[in-house]
């Protein structure tokens, strides 16, 4: 998905509400702040969101000195969702349909992102999940279904801290045998890395791999060799949340993005309400032909280099 | 007042809504949120934000080719207050302060203001509107209309299209013949001009003079030497609106600033809630100092200079 000119306004914001997050230096959040405005008035509006969004996070961290701002908030994420997980997991045996509980409460959990949404509250989180069951599901779940039954080697992209509790649930009510879990290689905003996969417990039940990069979303060209290894090889992904809908949703690739539809501009592309529960899948090829990313020699570094060629 | 870090996400958000009634050619858009995004990037955050406001809307006329974008919407709006306005004249004679009543209207009435509130809505400004006479009113009125009654001669600087038809149902509880009204002394937003107080029938009762200059409240050093002159020799202002009070809140004269607050900031700044109805004095010497601008030897012109030292 390129970026469209809704989606300016919104990294400044993004960029002041973070920044505020990683320091408390008046001017280095003023720095920060003339820094993405420079870099977003030369920006390629063909590049989807999270490459801006890439440049915003690390600037954020160079400038603050601070590595991963959102710690605080990502452990508090995961606490929340741990906290409500043995309950969920009992809701969603108990229901007529567990698979389709376990995928709506997946969804749901995809309202804790920090990136489109600032100041969540622990009583928004839980009102979100509570609604999950009883809300519209946008989507083909059977084809879902289905399309999981088949695949042979699924490859399940996460998104955020807390989020992945709950995918956890859907995991359980899945194949796991067949099932690698991504998780971003670098903190950025409130996504989930390694740390996170473990304290979720995903790491007991399937294989977690981190793809390398620091992008909030999967940029492929940014990726490691071993996601790519793992991407090209999947016959199903699964894709979660915002980032990862902007970054694939142009992927030659069988891809099911499941996602809550946070901001206008995302509820506009796939064409349904704000706050919608969705299941969208690509319809596109299912073979990764490798057309439309090179694998890099080197690994995806956390080098701050620039993407509006400053 | 200074321009806040909260003021540039909203800069960016409002450049991009005016570039949108500017012209409706995507690369004309484009071009004027580059623009904006470089000069906020190296703008002044000790100035006020009608200085980032002026240049954002000179560069909008200037790169759209448009010198009025806002004239059909403040043509509407003028309508819209002008059709309600003898049912609120009529409301006011039968109130039991119709002084109160008429300031009342005339705060409710700088709802009108497409910078601060996009998209308004006919039901919205009459909502507004019939809220106000029921509403907390925030500042002290008997100050107010003593600094009125003690008064030799009355600066009323008007703000919004629309919004000045309520103004003249506040200036006929007045004594008209001490008062000046002032208008911007060009296009801008849906700030009101000289024809504008000519349909809202300000003319026929009061002197109305611009003030020379294309900036969303009252720059001083910007402004025409008459208005300068008017506003040395007044011995009450009356400021309306947000731009007004950004603007004049530090000058070093009697100002009665009366506005609704419309968005976080001037809430914060004021010290009060989001929506109150405010009257604002400003405690400071009677006097016009003339220390804080200087007139210049030549008109406020439209001439294009960046206010960012580009």
């Amino acid at each position: 998905m390129k970026t469209y000119f809704d989606c300016i306004p919104c990294f400044i914001r993004q960029t002041l509400e973070a920044a505020r997050i990683a320091t408390s230096d008046e001017k280095l959040q003023e720095k920060i702040l003339r820094g993405v405005l420079r870099s977003v008035s030369k920006m390629d509006l063909s590049k989807s969101p999270p490459v801006m969004g890439q440049y915003i996070h690390r600037l954020i961290r160079e400038i603050s000195g601070s590595q991963d701002p959102y710690k605080k908030l990502k452990d508090s994420f995961n606490k929340l969702a741990l906290d409500i997980y043995p309950d969920l997991s009992d809701r969603v045996k108990k229901a007529s349909d567990p698979f389709e509980a376990a995928v709506r409460f997946a969804i749901a959990g995809n309202i804790i992102d920090s990136g489109a949404v600032h100041n969540l509250s622990k009583s928004y989180i839980i009102e979100t999940i509570e609604q999950a069951l009883s809300q519209k599901l946008s989507g083909n779940i059977e084809k879902f279904r289905i399309a999981m039954n088949l695949a042979k080697k699924i490859l399940y992209i996460g998104d955020n801290t807390g989020e992945i509790v709950f995918d956890r649930l859907l995991i359980q009510q899945m194949p796991n045998d067949k099932i690698t879990f991504v998780v971003r290689g670098y903190p950025v905003i409130n996504d989930a890395t390694l740390i996170d996969a473990k304290t979720a417990g995903l790491t007991d039940i399937v294989e977690v791999i981190d793809n390398g990069s620091d992008a909030p979303g999967t940029i492929l060209e940014n990726c490691s060799k071993e996601f790519l290894r793992h991407f090209s090889d999947a016959d199903l992904i699964i894709a979660k949340g915002q980032g990862n809908y902007e970054t694939l949703s142009n992927a030659d690739k069988s891809i099911f993005f499941i996602l809550k539809a946070k901001c206008p501009v995302i509820a506009r592309n796939i064409g349904c309400e704000i706050g919608s529960l969705i299941i969208k899948d690509s319809n596109s090829g299912s073979q990764f032909k490798g057309s439309r990313f090179k694998v890099k020699d080197r690994p995806a570094s956390l080098a701050s280099e620039s993407i509006t060629g400053r």
